[in-house]
């Protein structure tokens, strides 16, 4: 047999195993509920959009070129000034499998390795993941419940130019931040665009969160506070119609776009799931979202209320105001990599606070659970597994749910 | 305004401009005949199934998981088998947005900056460009009408082993090389194997266009010859359904699969296109390639007609036996850089021999076509058109097609 690892890049530095399905209860990943996919209206979109326009993907570009279907791309803009306040041509607009490959797009087009960028200080794991794969340092700037603290983020900008260095951008997913699902406020977002523009650094926007802030109001994106083109933004339709379908776009101005554009090497995303998706969110979204954010307010609750029930006093976390994402603060006695480890063999899956963290030591025992795919059913029941297993291992909740309570 | 062009990355070297549509004669790119798109059968494939499957989509990895639809690899494993001989097991397929992320993926699994690779002397561009961009050199194999030759790979590997060096990998088209449209016998498949086992390289097969071999009868892919697992192979059924539907596929052993996935940061392809292509190809491909074949060799003749009507002697070319390009010799004195330029400006779009070429400028009198896109009539008018320009610039061919001919 030949030794394909003798001959591995240095890029390859991973060993994945086979998949070998999902556990009975799955607090990980972006995915949603699946009963709210809305595969009817889809299906009924699908059907006489393929008819109509499916001989036009004869095209690698269809109609549109190489950022992808252009229909779509207005839809998005129409989408972005109703929903996030932001005016964008859809010449800015590209397409792209999902938001992360936009992020490995924006990541691909500024940074070189031994760069330095600014990020939440909770953050997207794969965004970490990410930048250490590019060789590329980061900042944590400290969080509060209104999302990015100025002043931390003040302070490392003054840092890094007291070194003489200059972060590349400054990351943050400002709207259901994850994992901690704050949200920004107005006159914040206003702050943090005054000290990039002081310390001139762009910002790269992350609003993948942005349609599921269950009150349904949100503020501007800081992409429309922005007269300067000093954002670059991304968003999804992964959280609201479907993960699967990889619908994501990235925002930003010419001429960067045009240096983005060479980048994107696969010769176009699924143009499937665009001439779809084109159809069916004019009629549909804002009623689909509606009916989403009710059902995922309930299992928030139902997440929360199970947490109180079998943890009690023993875990804080904050109500989630939008997303579906739950950020869980253990005592300090938890450590969340040993419980991942031993929940995920009785069947749990969570995701370790170290992994979702700039500085991992120091948040081992948090953890984030996700709550958009598991049924209310499933959320109890895995909370009470959870609760069992973490009794076992670390004796807390003290009073843990498989002992009688007084 | 940020000037983002002050803080681009090493790899930002592109400067793409807005897509401002088609030229009306267009022998470029991968494209495909328009009305041969199955939209019939895909829109009546699409309805049920989205209605069956759809909720599964609520997970990035459907119920598959990283690799991609499952069902679907089923159906390609049987396709392979059936078509190019090979066996190959579902959990070594990865679903891919076309087959050039396959071929992305493999590089950035393999190939460091200062690697040499062994290709075909006259390659389809993107190859040579990705291993540019990855500071990667290559080795061009002289072809003849079966293909990259023997005798020329042996003496590269020779020369290479001589200066210490080893090739990461030989890439090969052998099915319908791009672009020369050349199919390699088996004997030399074989004697292939043979010297990469000798010199201890794996090859990398593209095998996109093997489905589009006229006659139908295509010699078993090098992967099926295999029994070392020195071979990794990608395909695409871009060719066959519509390359705007971006759906390829890598094969790989395992455990060199598990160093592939993690690179693979996008979270998956498009989902819809997956599960419309696996309730599409059981009951259609076979009948819809026979059809496509028939379209294919009709615009292949077309092509060549017009070139012996317009240019004569003054052209030479392998009429196809399969695929989508023909690769023209012209006389020394036609620089294809300047006709591409040229026509350009006047509607008709080629593609310049020395982009398509390891030694580029030995190759500046050659130039693609692609047939698969247009019509046959526009065929016909475009060549036309491109004997008068290239006459107007070169006195060549002799008798333009604008003189009347005795």
């Amino acid at each position: 047999m030949f030794e394909f690892s003798t001959i591995l890049s240095a890029a390859a530095k991973g060993d994945a195993k086979p998949f070998s399905g999902y556990p009975p209860f799955h607090f990980v990943g972006g995915n949603i509920d699946e009963p709210t996919v809305p595969t009817e209206a889809l299906a009924d979109a699908v059907g006489d959009v393929i008819r109509n326009l499916g001989h036009a993907m004869g095209k690698y570009g269809m109609d549109s070129g190489p950022q992808g279907h252009l229909p779509l791309r207005d839809i998005i803009c129409k989408q972005l000034k109703r929903r996030a306040g932001m005016s964008v041509d859809p010449s800015e607009v590209l397409l792209t499998t999902g938001s992360l490959q936009a992020m490995d797009l924006v990541n691909k087009t500024l940074l070189n390795n031994g760069d330095v960028v600014l990020v939440e200080a909770a953050n997207y794991a794969g965004t970490l993941t990410k930048l250490d794969a590019l060789g590329v340092s980061y900042v944590g700037i400290e969080l509060d419940n209104d999302g990015m603290r100025m002043d931390a983020l003040e302070q490392a900008l003054s840092d890094l130019t007291a070194q003489g260095r200059k972060p590349k951008y400054i990351f943050t997913i400002p709207t259901v931040q994850n994992p901690t699902g704050s949200v920004m406020p107005l006159e914040r977002r206003l702050e943090m665009l005054a000290l990039a523009k002081r310390y001139d650094v762009p910002i790269f926007e992350d609003d993948c969160y942005a349609d599921l802030v269950f009150s349904g109001d949100r503020p501007p994106a800081i992409h429309a506070l922005d007269d300067e083109h000093r954002v670059i933004y991304c968003g999804t339709f992964s959280k609201t119609i479907a993960p699967a379908l990889r619908v994501g776009y990235l925002v930003a101005p010419w001429p960067l776009m045009g240096h983005i554009l060479p980048l994107k090497t696969d010769a176009g995303s699924g143009a499937l799931e665009q001439i779809v998706l084109a159809e069916f969110l004019p009629r549909n979204f804002d009623n689909h979202v509606e009916g989403l954010l009710h059902m995922l307010r309930e299992k928030a609750n139902t997440l929360c209320a199970s947490l109180d029930e079998y943890f009690g006093a023993d875990v804080e976390y904050r109500k989630p105001i939008g997303g579906i994402y739950l950020w869980v603060t253990f005592p300090k006695s938890v450590d969340t990599n040993r419980l991942y480890t031993v929940a995920l063999g009785q069947g749990v899956e969570i995701n370790p606070g170290a992994l979702w963290t700039v500085e991992g030591a120091d948040n081992k025992h948090r953890m984030r659970l996700c709550f958009g795919h598991p049924t209310n059913e499933n959320i109890r029941e895995g909370v009470a597994k959870l609760a069992q297993i973490c009794f076992e291992e670390f004796g807390v909740p003290v009073r843990s749910g498989n002992v009688e309570r007084e």
